[in-house]
């Protein structure tokens, strides 16, 4: 990791100075200056004792005559697994565990009221393997397993609602597996689940080995500290499902990750596609990705003409925020675990819905009746040919 | 325009070097070097002799067994207007057609297929004043007006099709104006035409006072080079526009469009829209903006609070290619008229097709399904609240 690239934050903020500076985080991040939040001494403290990154930043609105500010404090965290994947299942979580609670205890001290993590956050991205044992071990019941009960505590001890992807054993239904978010409350209970829409088959990459397309719609959970909903992973492709958790009300929509840099890696869409998706559906994004190197006992191949190996690549971390107005706050390093804290107005989203009116202008009428004619097994795409004339 | 940043090229490589400047170029354009054509001599004296920019980028694809390169060199033209916003409609209108012939002129000597400039092309971008005279007479037949007459010529001279957004006079139905982009094929027809379907309301400024919706669906032209389509302007923030193109099979999507810098502007969007378009549907994306500022003859007033003005603020051109695959090439300068050539194999469509499955991941039934739902006026959008449980 040391021969890393740290961000691309960092390589901007050593070598550009002054005016430079200042018009490239205009053109890129949306702002001149980044508005920093100052963060508690102990804090800083704790994130320096226990080796993770930690930073703040404010996504503010105007005031408003008939409202109140509605100021949320939402944290994501990323980090890379704690133990070898050659120990046993449950010791390789509990050493996840113990690590991811001591930035859980930072978020609380800094009064974060909803955390996320990234994709399947309680085990090794173990699907590159294709092996199912002993992978498929880490599974859980989503609202009784045990990475439930520990983030229960939690929630209550800071009042936090936790967003946690995990996999998910269905006992219920002949023992099923899924990719599953669970969504905790404040309170400690479970308030909802929602199942991984669109399920990655790249190159020969096919999480379907695994677990099926969710079934669960597109939920919004209505939480003490607003409305949330959850784009996981690779359906941030997919614009469909970032819109449809748009239509139904969402106020931050989180995507929890897991993905790789390199050849054929994911890194330079990781700016774009969260960041789209708050343009189009003024909302807040959130996008979590796993850091680190994971390397499995036994190699495997990846269809792309290489020899085996027994890691996927550098997952890059670089989690950070959008606001509803395509604003984005620098994000995490690529290489180290973070908590990012961004203390939003959640008044925000309707502003700027106000302002540019892209829900008015959608015209998704038109567009309902188009993909209806598209499914058609005879459908006809409009094309125009010169000799039609 | 001297105080002007250039373009966040320009910063980037007059401060970045070695493996800095590859990692941002990785990270940020998702090449370390880029693809750079050699360009001939006398189109770099051209250029510099009629003082505009030219830059060319290749786009190659993997050999295929059974299909040929689709190779297609696509041009870009953006530019400023030509006369003041106070002479005759007709003076403005040859200045700027005198101007962009000789950057055509380059393009046809390069070997350019097709070529687009930006939205209205061929004048001033009049509609912040909401003033109708004399900004209306800039209309014109898509079919038989001056425009189209004088572009024809040159797509016959150089075999070039061409791409042409104008304001449209459409005669034969009442006499309405649409915001239009008219196909003219390398034969010198007119292959056919599409109307913007997105209309910006926008803060106070409402292109609807000018001309509505688009009534002509989706469009995708069967051209010799290629098949493409049009999406103007606004509606590049809204995911379905995009979609429905490639549901038609649109091989390059042109982006023609006018927007401005500034507090309440579109910069920091430019780089994410038609490069998250190019992502999701896996094909061709050029997004080109008008550049330069048009200070008109009566000041207006824009509803932000501000005293009012004679100037909607900096276009600040930046067009750019982007790939299937999300890989973009450099744009062109913030300041300056520009053609940006890029040599692409339309091979690579499919082949990013085969490789990352989004259309068969797609689940359009699922959102046909939920988009028809939406529309019901008594829609129950999908909401669990905690209390349920």
């Amino acid at each position: 990791m040391e021969n890393e690239t740290v961000s691309l934050e960092a390589i901007v903020n050593n070598n550009l100075t002054g005016r430079d500076l200042q018009e490239f985080n205009r053109i890129y991040y949306g702002k001149r200056e980044h508005n920093e939040l100052k963060l508690k001494d102990s804090s800083i403290a704790a994130a320096k004792d226990a080796d993770f990154e930690i930073a703040a930043y404010g996504f503010p609105a105007k005031k408003e005559h008939t409202r109140p500010p509605r100021i949320v404090k939402v944290g994501l965290i990323q980090h890379s697994i704690a133990a070898p994947t050659d120990r046993p299942v449950n010791e390789q979580k509990n050493a996840i565990f113990a690590k991811v609670k001591k930035i859980i205890d930072v978020a609380g001290q800094e009064g974060v009221n909803i955390i996320c993590f990234h994709e399947l956050w309680n085990m090794p991205f173990a699907f590159c393997t294709r092996e199912k044992q002993p992978w498929c071990e880490f599974a859980e019941s989503a609202e009784e397993g045990p990475t439930t009960r520990f983030l229960k505590e939690l929630a209550v001890k800071y009042a936090m609602v936790i967003v946690s992807s995990i996999l998910e054993r269905d006992e219920n239904h002949s023992d099923i597996l899924w990719n599953t978010t669970v969504v905790i409350s404040d309170t400690g209970n479970v308030i909802g689940k929602h199942r991984k829409n669109h399920i990655p088959r790249v190159g020969d990459f096919n999480e379907s080995n695994y677990y099926m397309e969710g079934n669960t719609g597109h939920p919004v959970f209505a939480t003490r500290y607003g409305k949330i909903a959850v784009n996981i992973c690779f359906g941030r492709h997919h614009v469909l499902n970032w819109m449809m958790f748009g239509l139904n009300g969402a106020e931050i929509v989180f995507n929890p990750s897991c993905t790789v840099a390199g050849e054929a890696g994911s890194e330079y869409m990781w700016n774009v596609e969260a960041r789209n998706a708050a343009i189009t559906n003024c909302y807040f994004t959130a996008a979590i990705n796993r850091v680190g190197y994971e390397e499995f006992p036994n190699e495997f191949t990846s269809a792309d003409g290489k020899p085996a190996h027994k890691d996927l690549g550098l997952f890059y971390g670089s989690s950070y925020f959008c606001g509803p107005d395509g604003v984005r706050c620098p994000g995490l390093s690529r290489t180290k675990d973070g908590l990012l804290i961004a203390e939003m107005d959640l008044n925000l989203n309707r502003q700027i819905r106000d302002r540019r009116c892209y829900y008015m202008t959608q015209r998704l009428d038109m567009y309902a009746d188009s993909l209806r004619k598209v499914l058609d097994l005879d459908y006809k795409p409009q094309v125009v040919h010169e000799n039609e004339k």
